[in-house]
Protein backbone atom coordinates (compact mmCIF):
# COMPACT_ATOMS: atom_id res chain seq x y z
CA UNK A 1 0.00 0.00 0.00
CA UNK A 2 0.95 3.30 -0.56
CA UNK A 3 2.46 4.82 2.35
CA UNK A 4 1.42 8.65 3.86
CA UNK A 5 4.92 10.34 2.86
CA UNK A 6 3.46 13.93 1.27
CA UNK A 7 0.92 15.97 2.14
CA UNK A 8 -1.45 17.16 -0.40
CA UNK A 9 -2.96 19.76 -3.08
CA UNK A 10 -6.91 18.54 -3.66
CA UNK A 11 -8.23 20.00 -6.84
CA UNK A 12 -12.07 19.82 -6.42
CA UNK A 13 -14.45 20.77 -9.32
CA UNK A 14 -15.53 19.73 -12.87
CA UNK A 15 -14.65 19.10 -16.31
CA UNK A 16 -11.91 21.72 -16.18
CA UNK A 17 -10.40 20.48 -13.12
CA UNK A 18 -10.44 16.94 -14.66
CA UNK A 19 -9.22 17.52 -17.57
CA UNK A 20 -6.19 19.63 -16.25
CA UNK A 21 -3.70 17.10 -17.12
CA UNK A 22 -4.65 16.55 -20.51
CA UNK A 23 -1.74 16.21 -22.83
CA UNK A 24 -0.83 18.71 -25.27
CA UNK A 25 -2.04 21.50 -23.01
CA UNK A 26 0.27 21.63 -20.19
CA UNK A 27 -2.67 21.96 -17.84
CA UNK A 28 -3.14 23.59 -14.19
CA UNK A 29 -2.81 20.16 -12.51
CA UNK A 30 -0.31 19.02 -14.69
CA UNK A 31 2.03 22.22 -13.99
CA UNK A 32 1.36 22.09 -10.00
CA UNK A 33 2.28 18.10 -10.31
CA UNK A 34 5.33 19.27 -11.79
CA UNK A 35 6.98 22.21 -9.25
CA UNK A 36 5.42 20.35 -6.26
CA UNK A 37 7.04 17.50 -7.07
CA UNK A 38 8.85 15.54 -3.78
CA UNK A 39 6.53 18.69 -1.75
CA UNK A 40 2.83 17.96 -2.24
CA UNK A 41 0.80 15.20 -3.97
CA UNK A 42 -1.92 16.86 -6.59
CA UNK A 43 -4.85 14.86 -6.47
CA UNK A 44 -7.13 15.24 -9.41
CA UNK A 45 -10.82 15.23 -7.74
CA UNK A 46 -12.45 16.94 -10.94
CA UNK A 47 -16.10 15.36 -11.96
CA UNK A 48 -17.06 16.19 -15.80
CA UNK A 49 -20.07 17.00 -16.03
CA UNK A 50 -21.06 17.54 -12.14
CA UNK A 51 -22.45 20.73 -10.55
CA UNK A 52 -22.18 21.37 -7.04
CA UNK A 53 -25.28 19.72 -6.04
CA UNK A 54 -23.88 16.50 -7.30
CA UNK A 55 -19.95 17.39 -6.11
CA UNK A 56 -21.51 18.61 -2.57
CA UNK A 57 -21.86 14.50 -1.18
CA UNK A 58 -18.40 13.57 -3.35
CA UNK A 59 -16.69 16.16 -1.64
CA UNK A 60 -17.90 14.92 1.81
CA UNK A 61 -16.40 11.83 0.65
CA UNK A 62 -13.37 12.93 -0.55
CA UNK A 63 -12.41 14.83 2.50
CA UNK A 64 -11.71 12.73 5.37
CA UNK A 65 -12.84 13.43 9.00
CA UNK A 66 -11.18 14.93 11.78
CA UNK A 67 -10.89 12.04 13.83
CA UNK A 68 -9.42 10.20 10.49
CA UNK A 69 -5.77 10.66 12.34
CA UNK A 70 -4.17 8.02 9.04
CA UNK A 71 -5.33 10.40 6.19
CA UNK A 72 -2.63 12.83 4.56
CA UNK A 73 -3.49 16.58 5.29
CA UNK A 74 -4.95 18.50 2.34
CA UNK A 75 -2.18 21.96 2.41
CA UNK A 76 -4.29 23.34 -0.06
CA UNK A 77 -7.88 22.90 -1.67
CA UNK A 78 -9.46 24.86 -4.85
CA UNK A 79 -13.04 24.46 -5.64
CA UNK A 80 -14.10 25.45 -9.21
CA UNK A 81 -17.47 25.18 -9.89
CA UNK A 82 -20.13 27.05 -11.94
CA UNK A 83 -19.71 26.40 -15.56
CA UNK A 84 -22.08 23.51 -15.49
CA UNK A 85 -24.86 25.06 -12.44
CA UNK A 86 -24.60 27.79 -15.11
CA UNK A 87 -26.33 25.86 -17.47
CA UNK A 88 -29.87 26.93 -18.91
CA UNK A 89 -32.96 25.47 -17.11
CA UNK A 90 -34.27 23.02 -17.34
CA UNK A 91 -31.40 21.51 -17.76
CA UNK A 92 -30.34 18.72 -15.72
CA UNK A 93 -26.79 20.40 -14.29
CA UNK A 94 -28.74 23.79 -13.90
CA UNK A 95 -28.72 25.11 -10.50
CA UNK A 96 -30.08 28.13 -9.34
CA UNK A 97 -27.79 30.84 -8.33
CA UNK A 98 -28.82 30.94 -4.23
CA UNK A 99 -28.86 27.14 -4.36
CA UNK A 100 -25.30 27.45 -6.11
CA UNK A 101 -23.93 30.19 -3.85
CA UNK A 102 -25.13 27.64 -0.58
CA UNK A 103 -23.22 24.91 -2.16
CA UNK A 104 -19.92 26.36 -2.66
CA UNK A 105 -20.23 28.27 1.28
CA UNK A 106 -21.35 24.74 2.30
CA UNK A 107 -17.85 23.31 0.76
CA UNK A 108 -15.96 25.99 1.94
CA UNK A 109 -16.99 25.70 5.66
CA UNK A 110 -17.15 22.06 5.83
CA UNK A 111 -13.60 22.31 6.09
CA UNK A 112 -13.34 25.93 7.58
CA UNK A 113 -15.76 25.80 10.67
CA UNK A 114 -14.66 24.56 14.01
CA UNK A 115 -17.86 22.74 13.95
CA UNK A 116 -17.42 20.87 11.26
CA UNK A 117 -16.60 17.00 11.56
CA UNK A 118 -14.74 17.54 8.09
CA UNK A 119 -13.03 20.91 10.12
CA UNK A 120 -9.52 20.88 9.21
CA UNK A 121 -7.21 23.89 10.24
CA UNK A 122 -4.49 24.10 8.09
CA UNK A 123 -6.21 23.27 4.71
CA UNK A 124 -6.10 26.50 2.70
CA UNK A 125 -8.88 27.25 0.48
CA UNK A 126 -8.88 28.92 -2.83
CA UNK A 127 -12.01 29.05 -4.53
CA UNK A 128 -11.98 29.59 -8.39
CA UNK A 129 -14.89 31.34 -10.80
CA UNK A 130 -16.01 29.36 -13.98
CA UNK A 131 -14.08 30.97 -16.82
CA UNK A 132 -16.29 32.91 -19.29
CA UNK A 133 -18.61 31.54 -22.36
CA UNK A 134 -18.07 33.03 -25.42
CA UNK A 135 -21.17 31.59 -27.14
CA UNK A 136 -20.41 31.95 -30.65
CA UNK A 137 -17.81 29.05 -30.21
CA UNK A 138 -20.04 27.22 -28.09
CA UNK A 139 -23.02 27.31 -30.07
CA UNK A 140 -20.82 26.60 -33.27
CA UNK A 141 -19.51 23.62 -31.14
CA UNK A 142 -23.10 22.12 -30.44
CA UNK A 143 -24.60 22.79 -33.90
CA UNK A 144 -21.85 20.50 -35.09
CA UNK A 145 -23.18 17.26 -33.61
CA UNK A 146 -25.00 14.61 -34.83
CA UNK A 147 -27.61 15.91 -34.13
CA UNK A 148 -27.51 19.12 -33.43
CA UNK A 149 -27.88 20.76 -30.15
CA UNK A 150 -29.30 24.59 -29.11
CA UNK A 151 -27.15 26.23 -26.98
CA UNK A 152 -26.76 25.54 -23.38
CA UNK A 153 -25.40 27.97 -21.34
CA UNK A 154 -25.42 32.00 -21.72
CA UNK A 155 -22.78 34.51 -21.29
CA UNK A 156 -24.49 36.90 -18.46
CA UNK A 157 -25.72 33.78 -16.96
CA UNK A 158 -22.21 32.54 -16.50
CA UNK A 159 -21.03 36.11 -15.26
CA UNK A 160 -23.71 36.12 -12.62
CA UNK A 161 -22.01 32.41 -11.05
CA UNK A 162 -18.49 33.95 -11.38
CA UNK A 163 -19.77 36.65 -9.25
CA UNK A 164 -21.35 34.74 -6.51
CA UNK A 165 -18.00 33.05 -5.91
CA UNK A 166 -16.48 35.98 -5.83
CA UNK A 167 -18.53 37.32 -2.97
CA UNK A 168 -18.46 34.34 -0.96
CA UNK A 169 -14.75 34.38 -0.91
CA UNK A 170 -15.05 37.65 0.50
CA UNK A 171 -17.53 36.75 2.71
CA UNK A 172 -15.42 33.82 4.52
CA UNK A 173 -11.93 35.01 4.04
CA UNK A 174 -10.82 32.81 1.39
CA UNK A 175 -9.00 33.24 -1.44
CA UNK A 176 -10.21 33.80 -5.02
CA UNK A 177 -8.33 33.14 -8.63
CA UNK A 178 -11.39 35.39 -10.70
CA UNK A 179 -10.84 33.09 -13.93
CA UNK A 180 -13.84 34.93 -15.34
CA UNK A 181 -12.45 38.50 -15.08
CA UNK A 182 -8.88 37.25 -15.90
CA UNK A 183 -9.98 35.77 -18.70
CA UNK A 184 -13.03 38.82 -20.04
CA UNK A 185 -10.18 41.59 -19.34
CA UNK A 186 -7.52 39.48 -21.47
CA UNK A 187 -9.65 38.65 -24.35
CA UNK A 188 -10.07 42.85 -24.38
CA UNK A 189 -13.54 41.83 -23.24
CA UNK A 190 -14.94 41.01 -26.46
CA UNK A 191 -16.81 37.96 -26.34
CA UNK A 192 -15.89 36.57 -30.03
CA UNK A 193 -11.92 37.30 -28.92
CA UNK A 194 -12.19 34.75 -25.90
CA UNK A 195 -11.54 32.13 -28.45
CA UNK A 196 -7.62 32.53 -27.81
CA UNK A 197 -8.78 31.16 -24.06
CA UNK A 198 -11.13 28.33 -24.68
CA UNK A 199 -11.34 25.58 -26.92
CA UNK A 200 -14.72 25.11 -27.15
CA UNK A 201 -16.35 27.94 -26.04
CA UNK A 202 -16.23 26.67 -22.19
CA UNK A 203 -13.81 24.61 -21.81
CA UNK A 204 -9.66 25.94 -21.56
CA UNK A 205 -7.31 26.03 -23.92
CA UNK A 206 -3.36 25.73 -23.16
CA UNK A 207 -3.06 29.22 -23.20
CA UNK A 208 -6.43 29.75 -20.82
CA UNK A 209 -4.47 27.33 -18.63
CA UNK A 210 -1.46 28.91 -18.27
CA UNK A 211 -3.31 32.01 -17.48
CA UNK A 212 -5.48 30.45 -14.40
CA UNK A 213 -1.80 28.48 -13.02
CA UNK A 214 0.12 31.46 -13.14
CA UNK A 215 -2.50 33.82 -11.35
CA UNK A 216 -2.88 30.51 -8.64
CA UNK A 217 0.52 30.71 -8.38
CA UNK A 218 0.29 34.58 -7.62
CA UNK A 219 -2.28 34.12 -5.15
CA UNK A 220 -0.48 31.18 -3.38
CA UNK A 221 2.61 33.64 -3.11
CA UNK A 222 1.25 36.15 -1.65
CA UNK A 223 -1.67 34.98 0.70
CA UNK A 224 -0.13 31.52 1.37
CA UNK A 225 4.02 31.60 0.69
CA UNK A 226 4.10 29.12 3.19
CA UNK A 227 3.25 26.87 0.33
CA UNK A 228 4.61 28.60 -2.39
CA UNK A 229 6.51 25.30 -3.59
CA UNK A 230 9.84 26.67 -3.45
CA UNK A 231 9.13 27.61 -0.01
CA UNK A 232 8.58 24.20 0.88
CA UNK A 233 11.23 21.60 1.72
CA UNK A 234 11.56 18.10 -0.43
CA UNK A 235 10.00 15.38 1.66
CA UNK A 236 13.61 13.34 1.21
CA UNK A 237 16.52 15.36 0.10
CA UNK A 238 17.89 16.18 -3.25
CA UNK A 239 20.45 13.80 -4.43
CA UNK A 240 23.27 16.47 -3.87
CA UNK A 241 22.68 16.64 -0.03
CA UNK A 242 22.51 13.05 0.81
CA UNK A 243 25.27 12.01 2.85
CA UNK A 244 27.05 9.70 0.72
CA UNK A 245 29.01 8.26 3.34
CA UNK A 246 26.27 7.24 5.30
CA UNK A 247 22.92 7.38 3.35
CA UNK A 248 20.29 5.77 5.78
CA UNK A 249 21.51 8.87 8.02
CA UNK A 250 19.48 11.27 5.66
CA UNK A 251 17.22 9.17 4.07
CA UNK A 252 15.30 7.79 6.64
CA UNK A 253 12.89 11.15 7.27
CA UNK A 254 9.98 11.38 9.76
CA UNK A 255 6.99 10.78 7.85
CA UNK A 256 4.13 13.85 7.80
CA UNK A 257 2.42 14.16 10.87
CA UNK A 258 -1.20 14.57 10.49
CA UNK A 259 -2.78 14.60 14.04
CA UNK B 1 -7.49 15.49 4.86
CA UNK B 2 -7.63 13.91 1.77
CA UNK B 3 -9.74 10.85 2.42
CA UNK B 4 -9.36 7.29 0.49
CA UNK B 5 -11.04 7.18 -2.02
CA UNK B 6 -9.28 5.67 -4.88
CA UNK B 7 -6.27 3.43 -5.45
CA UNK B 8 -3.05 4.43 -6.65
CA UNK B 9 -0.76 3.84 -9.45
CA UNK B 10 2.96 4.56 -7.83
CA UNK B 11 5.42 5.60 -10.25
CA UNK B 12 9.28 4.75 -8.63
CA UNK B 13 12.25 5.49 -10.02
CA UNK B 14 14.84 8.40 -10.81
CA UNK B 15 14.62 11.64 -12.37
CA UNK B 16 12.89 10.07 -15.14
CA UNK B 17 10.38 9.19 -13.11
CA UNK B 18 10.24 12.61 -10.99
CA UNK B 19 10.52 14.83 -14.46
CA UNK B 20 7.92 12.89 -15.82
CA UNK B 21 4.95 15.49 -15.68
CA UNK B 22 7.16 18.27 -17.08
CA UNK B 23 5.16 20.45 -19.10
CA UNK B 24 6.02 20.60 -23.14
CA UNK B 25 6.55 16.71 -22.60
CA UNK B 26 3.62 14.70 -22.82
CA UNK B 27 5.24 12.85 -20.53
CA UNK B 28 4.68 9.52 -19.13
CA UNK B 29 3.41 10.56 -15.38
CA UNK B 30 0.91 12.92 -17.07
CA UNK B 31 -0.51 11.14 -19.47
CA UNK B 32 -1.25 8.18 -17.11
CA UNK B 33 -2.98 11.02 -14.61
CA UNK B 34 -4.95 11.88 -17.24
CA UNK B 35 -6.52 8.24 -18.41
CA UNK B 36 -6.34 7.25 -15.25
CA UNK B 37 -8.79 10.13 -13.75
CA UNK B 38 -11.52 9.08 -11.51
CA UNK B 39 -10.27 5.39 -11.40
CA UNK B 40 -6.63 5.42 -10.07
CA UNK B 41 -4.13 8.14 -8.66
CA UNK B 42 -1.11 7.88 -9.69
CA UNK B 43 2.07 8.96 -7.44
CA UNK B 44 5.27 10.45 -8.12
CA UNK B 45 7.73 9.06 -6.35
CA UNK B 46 10.59 9.57 -8.42
CA UNK B 47 13.93 11.09 -7.00
CA UNK B 48 15.90 12.90 -9.17
CA UNK B 49 20.13 11.90 -9.14
CA UNK B 50 18.77 8.81 -6.80
CA UNK B 51 20.28 5.41 -7.28
CA UNK B 52 18.77 2.21 -5.90
CA UNK B 53 20.69 2.21 -2.72
CA UNK B 54 19.74 5.41 -1.89
CA UNK B 55 16.50 4.67 -3.45
CA UNK B 56 15.45 1.53 -0.93
CA UNK B 57 15.11 3.06 1.94
CA UNK B 58 13.18 5.92 0.82
CA UNK B 59 11.29 3.06 -0.89
CA UNK B 60 10.60 0.98 2.41
CA UNK B 61 8.59 4.27 3.33
CA UNK B 62 6.58 5.22 0.53
CA UNK B 63 4.74 1.67 0.49
CA UNK B 64 2.82 1.12 3.46
CA UNK B 65 2.98 -2.40 5.58
CA UNK B 66 0.63 -4.93 5.83
CA UNK B 67 -0.94 -4.02 8.56
CA UNK B 68 -1.35 -0.47 7.69
CA UNK B 69 -5.35 -1.03 6.33
CA UNK B 70 -5.70 3.08 5.84
CA UNK B 71 -3.77 3.32 3.44
CA UNK B 72 -4.71 3.51 -0.41
CA UNK B 73 -3.86 0.02 -2.24
CA UNK B 74 -1.19 -0.07 -4.95
CA UNK B 75 -2.46 -1.43 -7.92
CA UNK B 76 0.31 -0.73 -9.97
CA UNK B 77 4.35 -0.12 -9.32
CA UNK B 78 6.44 0.47 -11.36
CA UNK B 79 9.89 0.64 -10.47
CA UNK B 80 12.31 2.31 -13.15
CA UNK B 81 15.88 2.80 -12.18
CA UNK B 82 19.59 2.24 -13.92
CA UNK B 83 20.08 5.26 -15.34
CA UNK B 84 22.64 7.01 -12.21
CA UNK B 85 23.54 3.23 -10.66
CA UNK B 86 25.29 2.72 -14.27
CA UNK B 87 27.73 6.21 -13.41
CA UNK B 88 31.25 5.54 -13.85
CA UNK B 89 33.06 4.80 -10.70
CA UNK B 90 34.10 6.67 -8.44
CA UNK B 91 30.95 8.63 -8.83
CA UNK B 92 28.95 8.60 -5.85
CA UNK B 93 25.84 7.40 -7.77
CA UNK B 94 27.66 4.28 -9.27
CA UNK B 95 26.08 1.24 -8.13
CA UNK B 96 27.70 -2.00 -8.91
CA UNK B 97 26.12 -4.08 -11.16
CA UNK B 98 25.32 -7.24 -8.81
CA UNK B 99 24.67 -4.70 -5.94
CA UNK B 100 22.32 -3.11 -8.34
CA UNK B 101 20.89 -6.48 -9.18
CA UNK B 102 20.20 -7.31 -5.49
CA UNK B 103 18.65 -3.85 -4.74
CA UNK B 104 16.01 -4.32 -7.30
CA UNK B 105 15.27 -7.46 -6.42
CA UNK B 106 15.26 -6.45 -3.03
CA UNK B 107 12.20 -3.89 -3.93
CA UNK B 108 10.03 -6.40 -5.87
CA UNK B 109 10.25 -9.22 -3.21
CA UNK B 110 9.81 -6.34 -0.59
CA UNK B 111 5.96 -6.40 -2.44
CA UNK B 112 5.73 -9.54 -3.50
CA UNK B 113 7.21 -12.17 -1.18
CA UNK B 114 4.44 -13.68 1.68
CA UNK B 115 7.11 -13.02 3.81
CA UNK B 116 7.43 -9.65 3.98
CA UNK B 117 6.06 -7.15 6.35
CA UNK B 118 5.27 -5.11 3.41
CA UNK B 119 3.99 -7.92 1.12
CA UNK B 120 0.86 -6.83 -0.71
CA UNK B 121 -0.76 -9.73 -3.02
CA UNK B 122 -2.68 -6.73 -5.50
CA UNK B 123 0.01 -5.03 -6.00
CA UNK B 124 1.37 -5.72 -9.81
CA UNK B 125 4.88 -4.71 -10.25
CA UNK B 126 6.44 -3.70 -13.45
CA UNK B 127 10.20 -3.27 -14.28
CA UNK B 128 11.87 -0.77 -16.76
CA UNK B 129 15.10 -0.49 -18.01
CA UNK B 130 17.32 2.37 -18.28
CA UNK B 131 17.06 4.19 -21.57
CA UNK B 132 20.42 4.21 -23.70
CA UNK B 133 22.96 6.19 -23.06
CA UNK B 134 24.07 8.37 -26.09
CA UNK B 135 27.57 9.47 -25.32
CA UNK B 136 27.61 11.87 -28.08
CA UNK B 137 24.74 14.01 -26.52
CA UNK B 138 25.55 13.18 -22.96
CA UNK B 139 29.30 14.74 -23.63
CA UNK B 140 28.38 17.43 -25.42
CA UNK B 141 25.62 18.19 -22.50
CA UNK B 142 28.84 17.75 -19.73
CA UNK B 143 31.26 19.79 -21.81
CA UNK B 144 28.83 22.79 -22.01
CA UNK B 145 28.78 23.34 -18.44
CA UNK B 146 30.51 25.30 -16.18
CA UNK B 147 33.13 23.99 -15.47
CA UNK B 148 33.14 21.46 -18.47
CA UNK B 149 32.44 18.03 -17.02
CA UNK B 150 33.87 14.69 -18.24
CA UNK B 151 31.94 11.56 -19.74
CA UNK B 152 29.88 10.00 -16.39
CA UNK B 153 28.26 7.07 -18.22
CA UNK B 154 29.03 4.62 -20.95
CA UNK B 155 26.95 3.71 -23.65
CA UNK B 156 27.75 -0.29 -23.02
CA UNK B 157 27.41 0.05 -18.96
CA UNK B 158 23.66 1.00 -18.82
CA UNK B 159 23.51 -1.76 -21.44
CA UNK B 160 24.62 -4.11 -18.91
CA UNK B 161 22.45 -2.72 -16.20
CA UNK B 162 19.65 -2.90 -18.73
CA UNK B 163 19.94 -6.49 -19.34
CA UNK B 164 19.82 -7.22 -15.28
CA UNK B 165 16.67 -5.88 -14.92
CA UNK B 166 15.23 -8.23 -17.42
CA UNK B 167 16.91 -11.08 -15.88
CA UNK B 168 15.11 -9.86 -12.62
CA UNK B 169 11.79 -9.77 -13.91
CA UNK B 170 12.18 -13.66 -15.63
CA UNK B 171 13.53 -14.88 -12.41
CA UNK B 172 10.55 -12.98 -10.43
CA UNK B 173 8.16 -13.71 -12.51
CA UNK B 174 6.77 -9.68 -13.56
CA UNK B 175 6.35 -7.51 -15.90
CA UNK B 176 9.58 -5.69 -17.91
CA UNK B 177 9.22 -2.72 -20.34
CA UNK B 178 12.69 -2.93 -21.56
CA UNK B 179 13.34 1.01 -22.59
CA UNK B 180 16.45 -0.03 -23.37
CA UNK B 181 15.25 -2.43 -26.48
CA UNK B 182 12.49 -0.26 -27.54
CA UNK B 183 13.98 3.00 -28.03
CA UNK B 184 17.74 1.12 -29.28
CA UNK B 185 15.55 -0.51 -32.18
CA UNK B 186 13.44 2.70 -33.00
CA UNK B 187 16.91 4.17 -33.16
CA UNK B 188 18.01 1.50 -35.99
CA UNK B 189 20.72 0.43 -33.56
CA UNK B 190 22.46 3.82 -33.94
CA UNK B 191 23.88 5.66 -30.95
CA UNK B 192 23.91 8.95 -32.44
CA UNK B 193 20.33 8.77 -33.64
CA UNK B 194 18.99 8.48 -30.15
CA UNK B 195 18.99 12.08 -30.14
CA UNK B 196 15.29 11.76 -31.68
CA UNK B 197 14.88 10.13 -27.87
CA UNK B 198 16.54 11.60 -25.75
CA UNK B 199 17.06 15.84 -24.89
CA UNK B 200 20.87 15.20 -23.37
CA UNK B 201 21.73 11.59 -23.82
CA UNK B 202 20.26 10.56 -20.58
CA UNK B 203 16.41 12.13 -20.18
CA UNK B 204 13.38 11.25 -22.54
CA UNK B 205 12.20 13.80 -25.17
CA UNK B 206 8.74 13.92 -25.61
CA UNK B 207 8.95 11.38 -28.61
CA UNK B 208 10.97 9.06 -26.06
CA UNK B 209 7.79 9.38 -23.23
CA UNK B 210 5.44 8.50 -25.99
CA UNK B 211 7.00 5.55 -26.85
CA UNK B 212 7.64 4.35 -23.47
CA UNK B 213 3.85 5.16 -22.55
CA UNK B 214 2.69 3.07 -25.63
CA UNK B 215 4.70 0.36 -24.34
CA UNK B 216 3.91 0.24 -20.75
CA UNK B 217 0.20 0.75 -21.64
CA UNK B 218 0.65 -2.55 -24.35
CA UNK B 219 2.05 -4.21 -21.20
CA UNK B 220 -0.51 -3.66 -18.94
CA UNK B 221 -3.40 -4.41 -21.37
CA UNK B 222 -1.59 -7.99 -22.02
CA UNK B 223 -0.36 -8.23 -18.40
CA UNK B 224 -2.36 -6.88 -16.12
CA UNK B 225 -5.81 -6.33 -18.54
CA UNK B 226 -8.11 -6.07 -14.98
CA UNK B 227 -6.27 -2.81 -14.17
CA UNK B 228 -6.10 -1.30 -17.88
CA UNK B 229 -8.00 2.29 -17.68
CA UNK B 230 -10.72 1.49 -20.04
CA UNK B 231 -11.42 -1.64 -17.77
CA UNK B 232 -12.00 0.22 -14.69
CA UNK B 233 -15.09 2.05 -13.48
CA UNK B 234 -15.06 5.03 -12.38
CA UNK B 235 -15.17 5.33 -8.34
CA UNK B 236 -17.95 8.08 -8.96
CA UNK B 237 -20.34 7.90 -11.58
CA UNK B 238 -20.39 9.74 -14.86
CA UNK B 239 -22.36 12.36 -14.77
CA UNK B 240 -25.05 11.10 -17.77
CA UNK B 241 -24.86 8.18 -15.04
CA UNK B 242 -26.36 10.02 -11.92
CA UNK B 243 -29.82 9.50 -10.87
CA UNK B 244 -30.90 12.77 -11.08
CA UNK B 245 -34.21 12.69 -9.60
CA UNK B 246 -32.52 11.06 -6.56
CA UNK B 247 -28.42 12.39 -6.94
CA UNK B 248 -27.37 10.82 -3.49
CA UNK B 249 -28.57 7.47 -4.50
CA UNK B 250 -25.90 7.17 -6.91
CA UNK B 251 -23.22 9.54 -5.53
CA UNK B 252 -22.82 8.03 -1.97
CA UNK B 253 -20.40 5.01 -3.07
CA UNK B 254 -18.68 2.60 -1.03
CA UNK B 255 -15.47 3.90 -0.18
CA UNK B 256 -12.49 1.74 -1.31
CA UNK B 257 -11.47 -1.16 1.21
CA UNK B 258 -7.80 -2.26 1.41
CA UNK B 259 -8.14 -4.50 3.92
Amino acid sequence: MAAKVQDVILLFGDSITQGAWEPGLNALGQRLSHVYARRLDVVNRGFSGYNTEWGLPVFEQCIAKREDKGAPRIQLLTIWFGANDACIHPSPQHIPLERFKDNIRKMVQMVKSPDSEYYSPWTRVILLTPPPVNTHQRLADLQSRNPPLALDRLFDTTKLYAQVVQEIGEQEGVAVVDVWTLLWDASGRDEASLNQYLIDGLHLNGVGYEVVYNQLMETIRARHPEVYYENLRPIFPWWADINWDNPNESLYVQKVDSN
